[in-house]
């Protein structure tokens, strides 16, 4: 049984914060000056993760009353119960335990949650089994189109949690791909992102995977027709209709009796569970594109790194708990210093879609206005997550990180080995641009901390009218994370590592960071509108008038169809 | 002669924003309700692009103290002394005219600028028709490498705004792209990026672009170099590698010398001005790898476009004048309302970079916090710009724009005519995903606007303990952006739409939208901090600890390099 939330804005330590942050004098040149132990003592390990949070806009009394707040709202209560498989998804009233998606097989007692008295375990790993059964009959080409030939390419169709996470995975991990099989994504019901993927696939070598929890999803299923008809299209009449569609397609999905009528084989269905939120699930069958492109040894890796950073946040002391440090962190640069975005600036081109991952993570997570007994809340939450890999992002918004008015805390993340090393040989000097490449990661978080004094700016000779333009006030607050190597393990280590900042953040603010409600209206409105933006006059006249002015601008300005 | 910026804060219209921001109760419902005439009187026309503004949180009182403030600190004669050519870029003692790079070659004197007394026009149409010759050579297969054979694929070299612009444009306009000739970009100094990039090529078909305007920046040279190391070791040694080089590189910067000590044609070479910053240079030569996809006739309508727009934004008075509008409404949201960020969601999935491009526009533009005359602003400027594409966002952010904390302004943006229109057959229905998807446009700015009551929730029979989490309070505020269809013409359109916008708020501000001192301290202190990287002890030993401890983890993480 899951109590009320705590209203941190009415604990002690809330109001220590306050007054601490009324009197806040950030000053990262003077702390460090002061106190040579700072960078040391702020650096945590967490599994294979190195976080060094003392560029941070922080000092001992500020860490000492955020410790407190953890306390204070029951931090610490409210993880075992996730772990534990309680039902912390309060307004839907289920447990919450991705964590058990990433447990070995073999796990002790103590880590097995159980969901009504039953232990997941088992069944999670039959899935991971019939997951990889169906991923090495791909990669080995074992597994067949309609007309005999290997699969190719394969094709996920699926949004939000179904697409997000796969896409990025598929992109963090490009040096672990299967040499010979290519994966595409269809996400949008833009008609564009169908006809685009499709262009230059041979329906043949092409095979299909729809997940959809509820093979309901109105994007999902539109793109998935329409997949099916252009194989079909494609294959010819010289096949069976009905075995191709069995041999092309597979599904991600619970519900059997839709996938069966879609024309899929339910034994080609896998599935997941009512405790796993989509954008909680690339750690479980939503994950088969990506365990066809990498293989199950290396997704068994993906999801021991998980399982890493879940043994950490559930094992370590709040004290040196990096997610939750980092979740607590964020609370303070939120709802004391004002910021309302995150950035995360990944120096590896690799993740350039792990921004948008975490967009999805933390603000429909987080992105609440009541608490989990739906009382609202008394302070701000979620921010606003944004980012572009470094050094794209030096020479596009940085100008903002640097000087502009707003509080903008960045996480930078950076890896000891590249995934392609290259040297660069120049005026006889033979230069690893990994190197250049991370003196970029070191020098961005130094000359944010510490900023340009107008003294620096005139002792470079800088005339005076120009000065205040080239001075940086410092003081801008960034966390460091580094890693040996972007290897499957630590891609799991990283999203499970925002994961539990983003449950910390959540149990904060006392919100239920798993449902998302939010996203219904309109899912709601779209199903009503559509009549009145496919012509009929009744339905837009009913609308409001700015609605009815851009369907009838829709109406008037559309070019006949083919 | 530039005077001192006005100081907005302290204007009449300023101080009565102030006072209407202290009451204001938005309620959009009720605004329609009162109000039949709102949407009508709320959207207007620029060029091709269709701008309804009604779903804003703005009334009578407050629009009319935005029109004042304009005038209080002096839009119109700003905007002005930009299109005239004057020096407006103050901190760099530069004009900014490219509004000037789109001016149709025979624009009446009263469109055009002069730098110094001197027309630029003429030089703007020597360059378009060198870049057209070199455009119209590849796409012919005129242009060959150094085996004789066509070229198949142009890489462009370059970051930041020769990189953004570029991308975005191409992806945007995928369906006019030259069927036999893809177009790829490099950027980051990940060595990845250039690595990934390569794969699969086949140098003696391939065409590099190296787009530096001073021929220097760290990471296009760099990257240059690794491509022409790559070109060169794949072609063999049966080709004169001088040839090679001439055959395989040209360059977009006005350093001749530079060019030519790569290996690069003069000839081969097209410039720009110093009138032209990064940012808002796709429409010149940094625009050569789009001019060669879509083809001169194209790349005209593209320019076009934005000359339509700037003449829109050059003669129309404020009160209709979109971008300016737009831009002061930027401002209320921003310095009044509390908003810290702006949201721009294509529903075409083609736009997929636009939110990336506009981060670079926006951000390096306006995230500032001193004046042009160096004194410091006071009041918030820059907003961070983000966003994804409809209706992938539907299914990962939207959940805090519907219900979280924050006043998030959103644009959405969508057209009439798709790009590939499809049609599914379902339950014996026909429907044109187009449609599906325009419905998911209206319904989210519907949902944002007017949200859903506790009553309504109440209504559909939801139970009493859930009924706050299903509670969306509306008057969450949106611009809906439609044009007929993404052309060329239309993509230039909304370009400059957003560069008047930028342009807007950074004359209410006060500050240089044009330089961007904010990127040099970290350039610098990337090289300074390079030698500690590469192993020089003392050089680490000069770092703060939290600096030399992420540099002694990368030295001690690395693995052994090939």
């Amino acid at each position: 049984m899951v109590g009320a939330p705590v209203d941190a804005t009415a604990t002690e330590a809330w109001r220590r914060l306050s007054d601490l942050a009324a009197g806040f004098a950030p000053d990262l040149r003077g702390w460090f000056d002061a106190d040579p132990g700072r960078a040391e003592r702020l650096t945590f390990q967490a599994a294979d993760l190195y976080v060094d949070l003392s560029k941070g806009l922080l000092d001992e009394a500020v860490l000492a009353a955020l410790l407190d707040l953890a306390e204070q709202v029951g931090l610490t209560e409210r993880r075992d119960a996730m772990f534990r498989g309680e039902r912390i998804n309060v307004t839907e009233d289920r447990a919450v335990l991705h964590t058990a998606l990433r447990l070995p097989a073999d796990a002790p007692a103590g880590q097995r949650p159980a969901v009504d008295g039953h232990d997941v375990v088992p069944d999670v790993h039959d899935v991971l089994r019939r997951v990889y059964s169906f991923a090495d009959r791909v990669r080995s080409g074992e597994w067949t189109g309609a007309t005999g030939q290997r699969i190719r390419t394969v094709v996920n169709i699926g949004i939000g949690g179904s697409d997000l996470g796969p896409v990025m995975a598929y992109e963090a991990l490009a040096p672990y791909r299967h040499p010979e099989l290519e994966c595409r994504f269809i996400s949008n019901i833009d008609p564009t992102d169908t006809a685009t993927t499709l262009a230059g696939l041979d329906p043949a070598t092409t095979l299909f995977i729809v997940a959809s929890k509820t093979f309901g999803t109105l994007e999902t299923l539109t793109n998935a027709r329409l997949c099916r008809s252009w194989l079909l299209e494609g294959l010819g009449d010289g096949v069976d209709r009905t075995e191709a569609v069995a041999q092309h397609f597979v599904a991600v999905s619970t519900a059997l009796d839709k996938v069966a009528d879609f024309g899929i084989d339910p034994a080609n269905a896998f599935g997941f569970w009512d405790w796993v939120g989509g954008r909680y699930s690339v750690d479980s069958a939503i994950g088969t594109s990506l365990a066809v492109a990498i293989g199950p040894e290396r997704f068994t890796e993906f999801l021991a790194g998980f399982h890493a950073l879940d043994e950490h946040f559930r094992t370590t002391e709040t004290a040196r708990n990096v997610p939750a440090l980092m979740g607590l962190l964020n609370v303070w640069y939120t709802d004391f210093l004002g910021a309302e975005t995150h950035a995360v600036l990944p120096y590896a081109q690799l993740l350039h879609r792990f921004p948008a991952y975490l967009q999805q993570l933390t603000m429909e997570s987080n992105g609440k206005g009541v608490r989990w007994d739906g009382s609202p809340v008394t302070s701000p939450t979620g921010e606003v997550f944004w980012g572009e890999p470094g050094t794209n992002g030096q020479h596009a918004f940085y100008q903002l990180l640097h000087q502009g008015t707003r509080l903008v805390p960045a996480d930078f993340i950076a890896f000891a080995t590249p995934a392609y090393p290259l040297r660069d040989v120049h005026d006889g000097q033979d230069v690893d641009v990994h190197e250049l490449f991370l003196a970029n990661f070191v020098a961005q978080t130094r000359a944010l901390a510490f900023g340009k004094t107008a003294e620096e700016v005139r002792a470079e000779g800088t005339p005076e009218p120009i000065v205040p333009a080239r001075v940086f006030t410092g003081n801008r607050p960034t966390a460091s994370i580094m890693a040996p190597e972007l290897t499957p393990s630590v891609l799991g280590q990283l999203i499970a590592l925002y994961e539990h900042i983003t449950f910390t953040q959540g149990v904060v603010w006392g919100i239920d960071s798993f449902d998302q409600w939010g996203v219904e209206l309109g899912k709601q409105l779209a199903l009503q509108v559509s009549p009145a933006v496919a012509g009929d006059a009744a339905a837009a006249a009913a609308q409001d008038p700015s609605t009815r002015s851009l369907i009838e601008y829709y109406r008037s300005h559309r070019k006949a169809r083919p």
